[in-house]
């Protein structure tokens, strides 16, 4: 645990510059909120004008304070920022909560680096600066201008909007939710999600991290703290859409990322993408409780048939589908449940079940070898007591000698249910007022678990691999002014990473045309290479299917008087003699490199199924083969590739391969490949391969 | 109104056969409750052992009561349930509301059936069996067993479970959703879901039917009073998973229908379905407060920008994306925030404002013709006093001279930000406690404002069908024991239904082939026609592209062979000759005689997109030509028809006329056809025509 953070987010001692004796200002409220919440460490308000502020003495500046300082909470005016940083650099002070705003979010890049620089100057971290400052139940600190302390709890909230913040402070009171640390996170100048997720990885009080995210800077550090991080991660992304998007950029100071490309990247690092504000707390209440579901029998107890069903609806929509009980378990269960129950899955103890249905059907299953995880719902009736239902609930899973599994409770009712909810939720147990939510608690347990097992691969390298030839090629046409490679010139930068690119070489006249193809073995396809002429079909500069030396000849001449017809002061390089691959299965592979998560794979099936149904998917780079093999099957189509309609599976196999090699070079070549694309790539069935017929490589702006 | 169910739903005076003295007894609840709950017209108790309950009179018989008696409600077991249904026949009552269970739900068909036959006898209407009973605030009737009436309000609520509504009842004070009536309506062995829409869409007390679905019996009455309600409709439909689905039927009596075909009947008469309970609470919240949205102009208020940016990225996903307000409205709202604020959509006021940047802001936007409906968010702060904002908003709409725009609100917080919602609602202002649930609501009253507008089409029938040489086809067919029709007689099947199938004739010898060949014109395509033989393709006995008269020859010499390989003692109607349709795109069309809703149209692309991508649409038959365009666009390959990747846009028009011709077919042949399909379908260049190359028919059982 970084011992400076530490100082930081769990102060022995606080100074809070610009400390005020006027109760409006933050500089008093934060003075007021670190006394009211119990925080028990010193706390020393700078204010220059003032002898004490409730209480605590007051000093003029940070250096006049004889004792050690932590941590020092900034609320002085932007401009006076700097001033108070460098005091508190030669003060010795750990680190700062720049509460203060008016940088980098109006457009101040220059005045937020002057602060950041100085601190680094002192070996000071700071977070902020635009925060609500920092908050903690266990260390009873309330160092922020929110007037309260969450409900305590088990997860830890880091937030890129401060409102949103204060707001979600108050509503963990009324949703029950509960946090133990609060920490907004403003501009990030310095402190980021990615340190604060190695913090609170090690911090003893979190069991669950909740992210609010508008915009990441720097994706990789990112997703390297959260593949790191052994506790569960919730991400709530807000800007997914276009116009939202806009929206964030112009809220916060930093860019917004593709949805999709955030979306690939939180799924790469085990990070579970909340949907919307109460999906982010419900996630919060399972995975702070709760431990990863292992296997996927879910066992539903209800009294209320109805609910019941919308439960098991919801089971096979998250992804969990129910399975009928084995019958040793329904036999039991019949002991605890009139004869119109029913005792598969969902076990129904019918309307009229009491206490001791609940209490010796859930002791019963939750200690069943075959449960891997539990939903007890309760329809509220006019002949039981939601409080004891829930007393009942939970001794029976306390009694029943097991306690490794998850469990979620949903009840539906009014008043008595709310209070009943509320005390399950205090003895750790997530309860939900739908039943539908209750599942989707056990189907995020039972996902983390997934996560916890594939989230950890080492990183790919490829073997036999020539990064310096594929530099030199990429130099030689940026020595020619150029900001894109020809097809030639792509793909020996593609065989240079391993892939299989059809045989391709640049003829510059008929002979040596007609020794590639015989080299290369007829048919073959021959192409025009010219930086003038990027449509080459229809320039009519194309010819397929060449069968021999009078047909390379004929297509020669063709090529040559099509391309000057087209652009009659063409430059032209020469005519690309290609293997004529045989068709199969075309799928497309290309990059991006995104402004968050730099370079990304995309990966889909061609033609319309990338044109018009958008079936594709996103993975930042690199990606090992298990990740590969995820790409396939996370298509829409996918069940072409595995062998629809009667053909062969295709070769997965080898087009796992060609996606890891493909991310590996785009990685590896960051700096100078801006997009690319091998389209089509054909693949044939397993055990025969696949060939990358086109490529594309636009370069970097250097 | 139907003056028979109004005086069961609204009675001017009750018995209660069985009643009871002791209060663990349901017919003792039920008088209980109907004192209670301030039921103020004559209540007469019936039990031969009491002399009062409750302070009501009992008589021994309801044959005894000498006053009129509008509703029994009957609590006595299963088996005297026919007795005193006699007895209120005789009595004259109007109807029955049968709290009994043990009918249809545990299988006993016949007694039901008795019980209802009696009814009818009478010309009495009955609730039930196997139901809770019927609560009413405007009547302040509480004919139930659960103990109080829910929250009053302006929805009603038709439930098939009982225990949900129950559970519904109690949660109604907690969720502050209101309703005026709630109905539960068991086995629906007499009044159904159909008869209580068409009842409610006249009750002065209803703007918003919900209904709790578990299965129907009669879907084609259901969607006729669907389809002239002109109240809102909500629909939660459980049993939407397989394993779901096999729940609620044996929870209830009735057989759920496939939730595709439940899902496009919905659509098809403009009723909403609810994703999960919450949604259902918080549509009906939406539904019956608001009136619809009749554009698409949704302008977002708030005081956060992430919460800003949260409801923004819902505005795309439900459909309503936003769009900057117009710079004079812009000029405007600037007037009523600081320089940092936003004025464009979402229009973030900041979290500085307060009352009068909500206050102006809202009364000037919301009166704003460019304005189609609003989103007001809060984040509660600690500068500004939740309720204080929420009287703002309120007084800002009633003062902004307009009313006729929906509204949605929601503020995140704590218990103050709690309390000020259940105020706004109780001013008829739909609150939620996140961003996204105020948009989802605006984009549902969007959504009923175009339902509205297409729900009312007249019904379709196309001209110059001859259904009377269909039916003789099918019975030619079934004279001969057969439960399928040939390719030859399907098409002449669909062709009397103004289907342009590819020119098809059966040929007995190869003479009669030629010369039907030289009819159809070449190329022609040759299959066998053979009820032992189904793959024909795989028997070697199709032969396409025959270009003359010899190979007519060849063809039906090979194929003969080759058929009588396949199967030697194979029985051979002869071969089809027909035109051989030049390819372009392929799409499917098919039905199937849903359970439920009858002769149901299937419509997709061919080849992979049915078969992989599973991109299907249903509709119940008959549909009107507007409804065929719907089916072409909701598929989400649509693209591929408009004319994807530089094609002309495909024939959609005759498409449509296919679609609607095919379900007019399966509708007027309904009780004929049990499956049927024309795959392949081609569909050419926009005014080049479809052309429907097989048919298949399979044929009821009789």
């Amino acid at each position: 645990m970084d011992p400076i953070i530490n100082a930081v987010l769990k102060p022995k001692s606080i100074a809070v510059i610009g400390a005020s004796t006027n109760p409006d200002k933050i500089g008093y409220k934060v003075v007021e909120n670190l006394k009211n919440c119990g925080y028990e460490n010193p706390v020393y308000p700078i204010n220059p004008d003032a002898e004490e502020i409730l209480g605590y003495k007051c000093y003029p500046s940070i250096l006049d304070v004889p004792y050690v300082i932590d941590l020092a909470v900034v609320t002085v005016p932007a401009r006076v920022v700097p001033a108070v940083t460098r005091e508190s650099g030669e003060k010795g002070v750990k680190g700062l909560s720049i509460i203060t705003s008016g940088f980098s979010e109006v457009g101040d890049h220059a005045l937020e680096d002057e602060v950041i620089s100085i601190a680094r100057e002192y070996g000071m971290r700071v977070i902020g600066p635009n925060i609500i400052g920092t908050l903690s139940n266990s260390d009873k600190m309330n160092a922020s201008f929110t007037n309260f302390l969450p409900l305590d709890g088990k997860a830890a909230l880091v937030s890129q909007s401060g409102a949103l913040l204060i707001a979600m402070d108050a509503a963990t009171y009324t949703r029950r939710v509960g946090f133990d640390k609060m920490i907004s996170v403003g501009n990030m100048a310095d402190l980021d999600f990615a340190d604060l997720i190695t913090y609170l990885n090690e911090d003893e009080n979190t069991y669950c991290i909740t992210l609010y995210i508008e915009g990441i800077d720097d994706g990789a550090t990112f997703m390297e703290a959260a593949r790191n991080c052994t506790k569960p991660i919730i991400a709530l992304k807000a800007g997914t859409s276009a116009h939202g998007a806009a929206a964030a950029a112009s809220h916060t100071g930093s860019l917004a990322g593709s949805a999709k490309v955030y979306e690939a990247a939180f799924g790469q690092v085990g990070i579970t993408q909340a949907e919307d504000l109460n999906d982010m707390f419900d996630l919060t209440l399972a995975l702070s409780l709760q431990p990863p579901m292992k296997g996927d029998n879910l066992l539903i107890v209800t009294n209320g048939g109805g609910v019941g069903v919308l439960a098991t609806d919801a089971a096979e929509k998250y992804g969990l589908p129910l399975k009928f009980a084995p019958e040793d378990v329904q036999a039991e269960l019949r002991k605890y449940m009139p004869s119109f129950g029913s005792a598969k899955n969902p076990v129904d103890i019918t309307g009229g079940a009491g206490l001791k249905g609940y209490y010796e059907g859930v002791k019963y299953s939750y200690a069943h070898d075959w449960v891997d995880g539990m939903v007890v719902l309760y329809c509220e009736t006019s002949v039981t007591d939601p409080q004891e239902i829930a007393e009942a609930i939970y001794n029976a899973l306390q009694e029943s000698g097991t306690n490794d599994k998850p469990v979620a409770v949903s009840f539906i009712g009014g008043e008595r249910c709310e209070k009943a909810m509320q005390w399950l939720i205090e003895h750790d147990i997530p309860t939900y007022d739908a039943p539908d939510l209750a599942v989707k608690a056990l189907a995020a347990l039972r996902k983390q678990n997934e996560m916890l097992q594939t989230a950890q691969n080492a990183p790919y390298k490829p073997t036999g691999i020539d990064s310096e030839k594929a530099r030199n090629i990429i130099a030689g046409a940026r020595a020619k002014g150029r900001d894109a490679l020809t097809e030639v010139e792509a793909k020996h930068v593609f065989a240079a990473y391993g892939l299989p690119v059809t045989p391709t070489d640049l003829a510059h006249n008929e002979e040596e045309a007609i020794r590639m193809a015989e080299e290369i073995g007829y048919p073959v396809v021959m192409k025009i290479v010219s930086p003038d002429i990027l449509h080459k079909s229809d320039a009519g500069a194309v010819k397929v299917n060449i069968k021999n030396e009078q047909g390379v000849r004929d297509a020669w001449k063709v090529i040559m008087e099509n391309s000057f017809a087209y652009k009659a002061d063409a430059e032209i390089d020469g005519v690309a003699v290609q293997e004529m691959a045989p068709w199969a299965t075309e799928v497309i592979v290309g990059s991006v490199n995104d402004a968050t998560f730099g370079p990304t794979l995309m990966f889909g099936l061609g033609g319309i199924f990338v044109e018009v149904m958008k079936d594709v998917t996103f993975k930042v780079a690199p990606i090992d083969k298990s990740t590969a093999f995820d790409m396939q099957s996370e298509i829409k189509s996918a069940k072409i590739l595995e062998g629809a309609r009667g053909e062969a599976p295709r070769d997965q196999k080898a087009l796992a391969e060609v996606l890891a090699n493909y991310s590996y070079m785009i990685y590896d070549l960051k700096d100078e490949i801006a997009e690319s694309d091998a389209n089509p790539v054909i693949v044939y069935e397993e055990g025969k391969g696949v060939a990358v017929v086109d490529a594309r490589i636009i370069l970097t702006k250097k």
